[in-house]
């Protein structure tokens, strides 16, 4: 399933700033960063930590620094969206630093601080499970925000960190649009009414979202969409319509999931649980090598994507908010 | 023993960048942030860490970041020379972090990078006694520095921090002198010629250091000068007057080593080891309360160290040199 990619677009794409809600590659891999690199990929939210705790989450942060040294001429740092737009011009692509699980913060509420020091810019609440701030989307509970979750919030908006609910569960996603002060973000998530998965949101939730300010990158991780494991480029670009429908063009964007190079033990453990990972109850049947969207395979793809958007109609300008405009409004509202 | 301050040395001290090369004191107290602001204080380096470890360093620095809004109106971060001329123009002290000890680095190099993300500016290589780095200044051995040692200053001066001696041992001394590629400090020690101490540096190593462009900050301890507990801000001159015949006027600074409002328990902290603290075998006797020098008694007395220097003859522009301009030379010869 691939578009044609004209002129029109190939000239399109090389304006595009293309920035990906969600990234969880395996990090340090010149093959990685050379595919964000051949595939203009402008800047990612980069995984930088999921079950990891703080003394694992400074050793990460110390890799990325290593990093950017041994591969500069492929990747570099991002702190403010200045940073992305001079990724843009030198032709390399912007690291952000996010978090998939804030558990680097236990419970000292003055690490949120810390963190924004290291250079992290954007912090899921959840991850799946419950913590000490909420509830996340494979709980059979769902009990919204705890108090400690609202201080985190509050300290998020103070120094300048994006909140992220793509794992959280519905009333921590709920509360969490309303309480904080500076619009949020579901970097990676489908519409649940197209695939019925924890991991999706519903409507009203999205429609939340976007009357806030938010913006909800529309997630190509093939489980979560109606193909499953067959899932194409087209059922993504469904989903980018869905939400633009429910939406508005100015509140999505895309956040791909990609796991480029990750072993299968890292699947076992991303989708396992925080309390010495036991065996992975959730795990799916995933097939091996792990297989992205058909027709958007890796970081080398979004091309198509654009192509694919231009395709349904959209006009150069949708395309370009919907390609990365849309996330980089949302930075500058909630970075310092 | 005090100068007097007359109007030239009033007009004077009003347009001084003040930097001390050292302050140590009990950290998170309105009254000593008062004292560096009346006192006229533009910037210091202020001791971080001594004993402490990874995990209470970053405490520590999230205290910090705590007591710059807490206390905004007295003082503000430094990560760049421009930040203490700005602290200059709004009144405020200029905050540089510094560590005694590099005991935080543990024995992972990237560390050094990710102190300096955190905004730490300064780090003595070795706190009194041996570590992974050099030997420190009170022990029996001089084997100087290590191979990690070596390591650990290249990837300062990559990464812009720069290299303390203070409380190192005379090999060590010499040899990080040497090995760095960029200039070193003495932060505060005095001359060995004046008073036997371990703790000051000998001529040769004084002059070494000069001639490799650092800067040695003339220290105001008591007992390091000779005088002991009743050493006068007189006996402070001597050592500044004395270490600009030795050095040039261009390496010469202060660094008062104020210990404002530490309490008896934490001398005998500083004045143990690092093994599980034993009892403080080299613990001076100090007077309770224990006392700086006679007319330099706290961060308020600042314009007296000038008028002192005046008196003695320096002309303006020596008298800006030695109260700051010479540690502004070094730090934008050093940091990033």
């Amino acid at each position: 399933m691939t578009f044609e990619i004209n002129d029109e677009c190939r000239v399109l794409f090389e304006r595009a700033a293309v920035v990906d809600g969600l990234d969880t590659s395996r990090w340090g891999r010149e093959q990685t960063y050379r595919k964000l690199r051949d595939g203009g990929v402008t800047a990612i939210n980069a995984t930088l930590a999921v079950w990891d705790d703080f003394r694992q989450l400074i050793s990460n942060v110390e890799d990325w620094y290593g990093w950017f040294d041994e591969f500069g001429d492929l990747i570099r740092p991002v702190r403010e969206v200045e940073d992305v737009r001079a990724a843009k011009a030198e032709g390399r692509t912007g690291i952000i630093f996010g978090l998939q699980n804030p558990a680097p913060i236990g419970d000292d509420l003055r690490r949120v601080r810390l963190l924004h020091e290291l250079g992290v810019r954007i912090i899921q609440l959840t991850y799946n499970e419950r913590n000490l701030l909420g509830d996340g989307c494979y709980e059979a509970t769902d009990v919204g925000l705890s108090r400690f979750g609202l201080d985190v919030i509050r300290e998020m908006n103070e120094h300048g960190l994006l909140v992220d609910l793509s794992h959280c569960g519905e009333r921590t996603t709920i509360e969490a649009i309303e309480a904080s002060e500076q619009p949020v973000a579901i970097t990676h998530a489908g519409p649940r009414a197209r695939c019925d998965h924890p991991r999706n949101k519903r409507d009203h939730v999205i429609r939340l979202l976007a009357e806030h300010g938010g913006v909800i990158g529309a997630n190509g991780y093939p489980l979560f969409l109606p193909g499953g494991v067959d899932a194409t480029l087209g059922e993504l670009i469904d989903s980018i319509e869905y939400l633009v429908e429910l939406a508005g063009i100015d509140q999505v964007a895309v956040g791909t999931d990609f796991c480029d190079g990750q072993p299968r033990e890292w699947f076992r453990w991303i989708f396992s649980t925080s309390h010495g990972h036991r065996p992975p109850e959730r795990m799916p049947d995933l097939p091996d090598p792990h297989r992205q969207l058909i027709g958007f395979e890796d970081q080398t793809h979004f091309i198509g994507l654009a192509a694919g958007l231009l395709d349904r109609g959209y006009s150069e300008e949708d395309v370009l908010k919907l390609l990365g405009e849309n996330w980089l409004r949302l930075f500058s509202a909630v970075w310092r």
